[in-house]
């Protein structure tokens, strides 16, 4: 039986995440049920779309990511399902799947709308319980996409935020994450940066220049700011056993500028 | 094999919830254990029985959800079984099952005295690890209610907040909890107004007057508080994307004056 | 399929634990993976030390103990893999699980040296992903533990604090941790302190004197100090339905001074 994933920003303080588990279990009882998280910010679907897309490609192929951070609930905006890389999406048609399905062109998208794999009674406020858990269980127990609602191509892709070249050899970018331990997460990646690890790097974060690549946390000197790539490929600029957002005074969001020498 | 429920005051970094789930699977190796909460406040019953009580519906039936808010634990308190609905609910009689059976007259609520069922040592400090997980267990894995102990009649009943008439279409209620996005949840149910989505109503939450009523978040003029008939029946004051909890500087047990006309 | 447990200092906010987890499922399909805890403090060996002591033996012989507390993760430090009391234990040799196999003079402990049960690309700074969770799904999938590594006998060992004797009648020790309740719990163990449920004690924490032992939290005056042999067998001083941490001002690493007389 799949696996089913949840990440939303739901808090795991309230019934909310356990009463989407019910409904599952109660259509898929052996479908076994991981959470990715339910601490994202309440209606951050940028932060939201950021975890999803760094999780889901560690779990077996088959399985079913459901993604609930959803501030236009009981509005007109659509539920989907997302087909990518041999797995399935599940959640509402507002971006929290962009990153997944722009970087793959065999991506197919549905427009979930076969009510009978709903809930009977389906609230305008919980969409999480009512349409997305029962559709994922559903697809678990082996219901077929194709049943599941028509394919779409108009799906909502967010402004993802991308470096931009500022001159020959710089670039603005942006802190996208701050993690547990206070990396700082940039949107520079290996994979379209692959100088970052051949040529010299001088970075700018808030007021702070960093121009010290190293290739674990530990061999970073304690106390002072160091880049490193990260275990997704992302550009981070991290402190040795301290919060580089503290030490820097840099948040979600802040700029970084680089350079390659 | 069914389903083990855990609700607690226990937090996620203590040994403490893991421990329980350690004693379960030693005993009902299949068992499903799902986490409802272990966030409740300390020592905060009424807070944890209105969470289970929300979510305990959502599950399969024959499900067994343990309850662990137990300021009396190694006191005289007794350890109960409950069984309503179709599911088991099993804690310390303390009224933290006690909106389940109160509104079921076929409840049927046993004293758990089979210490046979108990772990063998059994401390004063921690029924959770040492009564209600191997019981539940025990109960997963086969073993019948009238083996764990007597029926019983005297129950704790908590005197749930209910709203009181204060004149011909005036009542005075409460705010029963405030979710993770600060909306307001009050004891005002729609099976006992059903005017609520019927008639004009006029809200008095701290100084501020909601007339409002929608029927999605997304619906309600953002920055301002409207009313909503929430997931749970429950009528609801809640902001667009905001807390109505800081908005309205409203907490737990804040009076909610409702008029219908 | 045994049990996985995961404790790490991860947070559950991140991607970090479901990359575990995915990785985990990819292997074993069937393991049955338990959160004990991912909210040990960033770097904060010694607290993911004492939490996994305190749970492992819930849990069924065989099962698989991963922690990941690990600052010195991409330097020299080694994986290992510790066989003690029937369980497994696997993390980075940096004294997490010293507790552990101090205790068990029959304890083995291997090298993880075995890089084909890692991740094909292995980060530098992610070896819970890469190198830990892979070789747990590994050994749950049924790798015996000779496959993995040779076995090693200079495993670091961590000076766990233990009370040092000051008198005749007299101990200086320590508050081991603080739990959720804010109940002090110090290093003075029931099975090396046979004492302290035999004769009258006094404790000194912080400014406030303790001479008043009792079995359940509930027969403690509200609003005194009281000591109690907690549910782990360590002496701790508590408020009954109060944080003693907030009533004495003592936290973790503050003194206790125990006298028996």
């Amino acid at each position: 039986m799949p696996i089913i994933t949840l990440t939303t920003d739901f808090g795991t303080r309230d019934h909310f995440a356990a009463s989407m588990k019910g409904v599952i279990l109660s259509i898929a009882p052996k479908a076994t049920i991981v959470d990715i998280t339910h601490e994202i910010a309440p209606f951050a679907i940028v932060e939201a779309a950021f975890t999803i897309s760094e999780a889901w490609r560690w779990f077996p192929k088959k399985s079913i990511h459901v993604a609930v951070v959803d501030p236009g609930v009981g509005s007109a905006r659509r539920p989907i399902l997302v087909e990518a890389g041999g797995h399935y999406f599940i959640g509402p048609d507002n971006g929290i799947f962009s990153p997944i399905f722009s970087r793959d062109a065999k991506a197919r998208i549905r427009h979930l709308k076969a009510i009978k794999y709903f809930s009977k009674e389906t609230s305008q406020t919980f969409h999480g319980r009512d349409v997305f858990a029962p559709v994922a269980a559903h697809l678990a127990a082996g219901i077929r996409p194709v049943s599941l609602g028509p394919l779409i191509v108009d799906a909502v892709r967010s402004n993802a935020d991308q470096p931009t070249r500022t001159g020959t050899r710089t670039w603005s970018g942006t802190v996208l994450k701050v993690d547990r331990f206070g990396n700082l997460i940039t949107n520079f990646h290996i994979a379209e940066f692959p100088d970052l690890i051949r040529r010299p790097i001088y970075i700018l974060a808030g007021i702070h220049q960093v121009d010290y690549l190293v290739r674990s946390y530990a061999e970073a000197t304690p106390g002072e700011a160091a880049a490193i790539i990260g275990s997704s490929g992302y550009l981070e600029v991290v402190v040795n056993q301290d919060s580089a957002a503290k030490f820097l005074g840099c948040g979600v969001g802040a700029p970084i500028e680089l350079r390659i020498v």
